[in-house]
């Protein structure tokens, strides 16, 4: 791999072997039947469902399944996923400094089918705009949606529905969504995450502006819930929503967000073109908090489900779910035993973040740990969490539930290891076995064709 | 998943969907045609090869393709195992006191289709002892072969060749390769690996007396290539064999054993099974050595390839590879920093075990690091290695190279992720999608009847 300046996207794609794209019968079913056997391989594809665990490494796959496990039954039960399990991708940057991407790059990789630096939204090495899926699929007539737990102008979202050449100009990514009309019309039918700051802002007011073009605005979960237009911006927390551990009853989860979408977007004749992020398993991994990370894989993992409902009743839909990378070097098992104990992630209502919230707001330490958690502290973790710094209590508390659970962390930062891929749908065939996150993209646009 | 006392493997192997085998067109062609395209998914299966990366975690096979990645390319090229990915497989074990597997109970899943506890071989929960695909062959009169880096009668290849309440008991699976027999016969035709320590030992001479049989017993590389003979026991050290970077010419390879191996096994008319295992990737894992992990991957990816050019051209061959669990939680990136540099990997000739014998003989460690890696090193670094511990060396030095790299580890056992799955050859879609380790041997039953 050499670190390219240029990068002709439209040559990338054209790249494509066009004749292998019919594929074959499929991954067929198996011996042991887990393989879903009422997929449709082939046919013609209506809709395209792309859902991304943020940080999504194999490891937090797997360390959810143990800790679904039935402890009743005699078998490991498969999690909403694992039937679905197609292949894995790599997810290297083409950045000059780093080769562990981030994940703007890796969203770049999988919305316009190349690799570029890290930080890059939907813009290549040169800075230059490259097409995604999702704009591919407007200009098709489809309709379009981006849902996120993170602030819907996050990386992620952001490299499927703007351009810019730095992430971190969220403002100007917000105003992408409404400012690049595709055909006279905004990008974006349906925006659904947080992210008030960037949107209600003191220079410019997009909830506004979106309201005056006809899309719906709400701001809680009931309010989503009731709407019903076509084209809807919901935004239900200032930057990212809560974690689902931590949500009240006015935030939606990712899954309510994931069906209200899909129910708008059906109404097109013409089909849609879905992406989906479960933005904070990412988060959570880079806090090194295994209780967050594992609370955000079952947000995600509903959402997931509600995707597969739809396409199994449709039959025309495409649902592809994989993740940007790793983060946060999760381990199941750490310190030499050969132990994994999930109980206390089951054990605590809260995240350390909520819990380190209450007791920064002057909570008692124990009390705090009374009422969220069902389970027996030392009186050394206690007393560890008590003479920690305001900005360290969060992490001393994940650090001792990881040490429970035997959570293993290498980094604060992301790791490289190819990450699961799952398929459902016409086509699945053409997302199974090892694949770059480049092909993700360069499938959908061969798809879309 | 509750434990279990009782198993009946029978009943556990007969829950096969035997209609299901037949399966559909496999996985198909791709778009980037990095599906093998001559691999054919049907027809009689005459020949399996198993290959086993122990403790090759997915962070494993990932790490190698950066090792491996041409830097004057665009692209990150695959490994040779890329194009072969089908799926992945679980691991756990169905231990009382642990949910992470040890090599012992996950050989006795791919061998014998069950679960069992840590450290048993080819027993169940009862320490009753379970059949082996191993042992179906033979008694379908096909020839068996057994090939490892470690001793011959350890953990892995014991399980599918013995049968021992312990994998410790090492003179009684070695016995047991020499005692069981299947219509007359002894049951493995081929051994090849380490461990004279075990077959010539005071008390008994296995190797004499698989020689007064008809086997050959060779015990360095000229002799295992000249000979021919169909049975021969080969054991190249006394105990496991030295990592690749570290063996003289004396020690054959992995690759060259595993085709030396099929050689032999390819001249029954009736076909084989050869289990073949890369078994130092764990140990090197054991260590927190990344150095020394990339070593014995190379090591098996040579045999991997072996095995696939034969498949190939057979076109009667399944070829199944995997990993039986991770090891020691390698990351790829550590600390922070979007980073993983396996240039250190490349500059040292030798692993930090060989390095630290050295300097542990009585030799310089300037004079060492000077002869065997092509790096500077600082100061520190080499007052870090002289004030080591004679015991503590090995790991000071592999710590070096560990944070040169970037490679990050949390546990010196083992972890619970996900393994890999790669197949070619007739059948290869019954491997697909996710898995457990014990459908593994489940399928191989059903294709062996």
């Amino acid at each position: 791999m050499k670190h390219k300046k240029k990068l002709a996207t439209l040559a990338l794609v054209s790249t494509l072997t066009v004749g292998s794209i019919v594929g074959g019968g499929g991954l067929g079913a198996n011996a042991q039947g887990n393989q879903p056997s009422d997929s449709p391989n082939q046919g013609k594809i209506k809709n395209v469902i792309v859902l991304i665990g943020d940080g999504m490494g194999p490891s937090y796959t797997t360390a959810y399944r143990y800790l679904k496990d039935d402890p009743k039954t005699e078998q490991m039960e498969n999690t909403a996923f694992d039937p679905y399990l197609v292949g894995m991708q790599s997810t290297h940057a083409d950045d000059p400094e780093e080769n562990i991407t981030d994940s703007a790059a890796a969203a770049t990789s999988m919305a316009a089918g190349i690799k570029t630096y890290n930080g890059a939204i939907a813009v290549d090495n040169d800075e230059s705009e490259v097409k995604t899926v999702l704009e591919q699929a407007k200009e098709n007539g489809k309709s379009t949606g981006l849902v996120a737990t993170s602030q819907i102008n996050h990386a992620t979202p952001a490299a499927f529905g703007a351009h810019d050449k730095s992430r971190k100009n969220y403002n100007e990514i917000a105003d992408d969504y409404y400012d690049e009309m595709i055909n006279g019309e905004h990008k974006v039918d349906v925006i659904l995450g947080g992210g008030t700051d960037y949107f209600e802002r003191e220079d410019r007011n997009l909830a506004k502006e979106f309201e005056q073009d006809g899309y719906s605005y709400v701001t809680d979960r009931e309010e989503l819930l009731k709407d019903e237009n076509e084209q809807v911006l919901g935004l239900f927390a200032p930057v990212g929503l809560p974690k689902m551990k931590d949500r009240t009853n006015e935030i939606p989860s990712l899954s309510e967000m994931t069906t209200s979408a899909i129910d708008r977007l059906n109404k097109d004749k013409d089909g849609f073109f879905l992406m989906v992020e479960g933005s904070q398993i990412d988060w959570a991994g880079h806090d090194n908090d295994v209780v967050g990370a594992m609370s955000e894989m079952e947000d995600f993992e509903k959402a997931f489900q509600a995707a597969i409902d739809f396409a199994k009743k449709d039959k025309h839909t495409l649902v592809v779910t994989t993740a940007d990378h790793s983060t946060g070097g999760l381990t199941i098992g750490s310190g030499g035993p050969y132990v994994f104990n999930p109980e206390i992630i089951k054990q605590t209502e809260r995240t350390p973040e909520f819990l380190a919230e209450e007791i920064n707001g002057g909570k008692n330490v124990e009390a705090v740990l009374n009422e969220y958690v069902d389970a027996e502290f030392t009186k050394g973790e206690i007393q560890e969490i008590k003479a920690a710094d305001e900005e360290d209590v969060q992490s001393v508390i994940a650090d001792i539930f990881n040490k429970r659970a035997r959570a293993g962390f290498t980094t604060d930062g992301h790791t490289g290891v190819d990450v699961p891929v799952y398929a459902y749908g016409p086509h699945k065939e053409m997302f199974a076995g090892h694949k770059d996150n480049t092909d993700l993209a360069k499938n959908i646009f061969e798809l879309l064709k």
